[in-house]
């Protein structure tokens, strides 16, 4: 079954064309600048060079028209499309087929996440209007995190406050979550109850998974929460904003710009958001990137034991995304405020660069550490599978 | 040397006269509703019945002058007076005599704790001011966090904003958490490195604390930060300000209120704010004060397990406050969630109600836990026999 995946932004629209059962990946690639000048296509088949397609973009409808007009170079017919969307709220326990109902969801719920549901709707109604013949399937980045226990979701905050409007935590990076814990499981079967997945990228989160079940995860109602990202701030005492609109006299507006993107590493760097430049500037001596490395250690140890205590315990702790799979550096960071709990590198092996999964713990680790390279399109092509199929 | 403590809010005002040599408490009493009709003196000597005694208060002035009148009783001189001061804010690394300067301080931190600052600030001048020939003392309830790295109090926010508005973590209640160091240590000696102290009362945080130093601590900013309290929603994902001014219309002055006074266990229980009446109701089978427990112990465990990341790892816990110090199934509750990391407390000695420093865990518990009654007052008397001596 071959499966086109699409993953689209107000001004973006990435799609990977993929073989479910061989797991080939025929082409891939992201219209940029939709409905702004400059408007271009990224793309690449299998083993090919990167192509840069220069075309008018002037809303996703033309986006998605020319991905279509693209992928007839592949010699494969699209058997399904899976979307995923960014914020599946109160609704999608798990993935589902496109439905008057289900699309009527996505934008229920997009007060959530204006910037991102509100596009992705529109996108997964372009394409089943287009194509009225190929099956269309929601795979809500939340879903995962739709069965965490209430004592991990609920906010203490008025309950008619949180049935109203839905305040509580969410989630995100759910179907990368569930992708390695799915890996992991497959390796390592019965050695792994208690999981801490750890996606560390320009975005980060760790959820806390056990038997396959999330029991907890640190973004919360918003991908603003918990760790410390490229240019958001993580957890901070929620009164801040309050202070920064009454004493710093900023809007909230503002201090929603502030907090998601000109904080966190970036900030504290005063460098760059991405983590290579902040290695490079903290070797060289630059005492703000030390500082922010530091930081991103000490949060994302605290907030690793935090997944820990949600489940009583943990066995095995997996890295994945920009940061979890290619720094051997970072890794090493975040394990030495782990030792504390029993987590020990191998140096040799964490140094060790592969598109494989693999273990990077000595034998004596308490925790068994592995680097799993993530990959959130085959999972969405696995659901378009199983709903389609 | 006896020495009167005082505690001053925004229309109360707390005292306490005691000696600090042989703990004696003479006098303590609070002055309540001033400024406000019906206003009175809630006043209790060593070993007496509390008296109540209904008397005009028109500001705090007229309140600290029926105090001194009070105390007269007292057949003791008044040596020092101790001012507790909320938020010390970014001076203040230990508590100061009273000066132009340090009383400047107070005022110039004050939008940081504008219900509490102010007030505390105008007690001060009016003590100083009435009674030329006693030493005063301010002792900021932050100080004992000032020290805490930088890693621990810098928020992944622009350097800048930051800078201009002092926005960092301050934490609170650090008052208590160095008497509880303080009493640890004085009884188990070289057997405790890294304590958490985990005040639980109406307003609740956690300390850690390796080798008397302060190495991270639950509140934030502000006293909101952390734990779930009685009325106050802990931690949450500070992207909740910004959506429920945008999506529910609240203003940041309702929101603030809502997350400080409307929030916490009295929300989540839908009961009360007070956790004896709360733990009545879980008895009876009242599914939300159930609740209101389960996330209280789930995030006091977690949040253990933070401070104990911040120390790499922990010794000793101790409890104290109004639910450390008198709910041995609260405890339990707590206790029974860090299981996996060694805590094990003795049923029959948790169960056991005393106002003396105690051991509650098993010999094997491979965190040591204590109750250990809190004592500020004395703290801070102590804190001004040191700078008037």
């Amino acid at each position: 079954m071959n499966v086109l995946v699409i993953n689209a932004g107000s001004s973006s629209l990435k799609y990977q064309f993929l073989n479910v059962d061989t797991r080939e990946v025929y082409a891939k690639g992201n219209c940029e600048r939709i409905g702004i000048d400059g408007s271009f296509v990224g793309h690449e088949e299998n083993g090919g060079p990167k192509q840069k397609l220069e075309v008018a973009l002037p809303d996703h409808r033309t986006a998605i028209k020319h991905v279509f007009e693209i992928l007839k170079a592949v010699d494969a017919p699209i058997d399904g499309i899976g979307h995923r969307v960014v914020q599946g709220g109160w609704y999608f326990p798990e993935s589902a087929l496109v439905t008057d109902e289900t699309l009527g969801w996505v934008r229920e719920v997009a007060p959530l996440a204006p910037l991102h549901n509100y596009a992705e709707a529109d996108v997964i109604e372009i394409c089943r209007d287009m194509f009225a013949q190929i099956g269309n399937v929601i795979v809500p980045d939340t879903a995962f995190h739709y069965h965490m226990p209430e004592h991990a979701w609920r906010y203490a905050l008025p309950r008619d406050v949180v049935d109203t409007y839905h305040v509580r935590k969410y989630g995100a990076h759910g179907t990368s979550h569930r992708f390695i814990w799915r890996t992991v499981h497959e390796l390592r079967g019965d050695k792994t109850h208690r999981l801490v997945s750890c996606h560390l990228g320009s975005g980060a989160s760790l959820c806390a998974i056990e038997d396959g079940k999330c029991m907890d995860t640190t973004m919360g109602l918003t991908p603003l929460d918990g760790l410390i990202m490229g240019t958001r701030c993580g957890t901070i005492d929620p009164s801040t904003v309050v202070y920064l609109n009454r004493v710093g006299g900023y809007s909230i507006d503002q201090i929603d710009t502030m907090m998601n993107k000109e904080s966190g590493l970036l900030a504290v760097s005063g460098r760059s958001s991405d983590s290579r430049d902040i290695e490079e500037g903290a070797h060289v001596g630059d005492e703000h990137c030390q500082m922010a490395l530091e930081m991103f250690y000490y949060r994302t140890a605290q907030l690793f034991a935090e997944m820990a205590s949600s489940m009583q315990g943990v066995d095995t702790m997996a890295f994945t995304a920009g940061i979890g799979e290619n720094s051997a550096e970072m890794r090493q960071g975040v394990a030495d405020r782990l030792a504390w709990m029993g987590v020990h590198l191998d140096a040799q092996k964490n140094a060790v660069r592969s598109d494989e999964p693999r273990v990077i713990s000595t034998p004596d680790s308490a925790i068994t550490c592995m680097v799993v390279p993530t990959n959130e399109e085959y999972m969405i092509a696995l659901d378009v599978a199983e709903l389609l199929g």
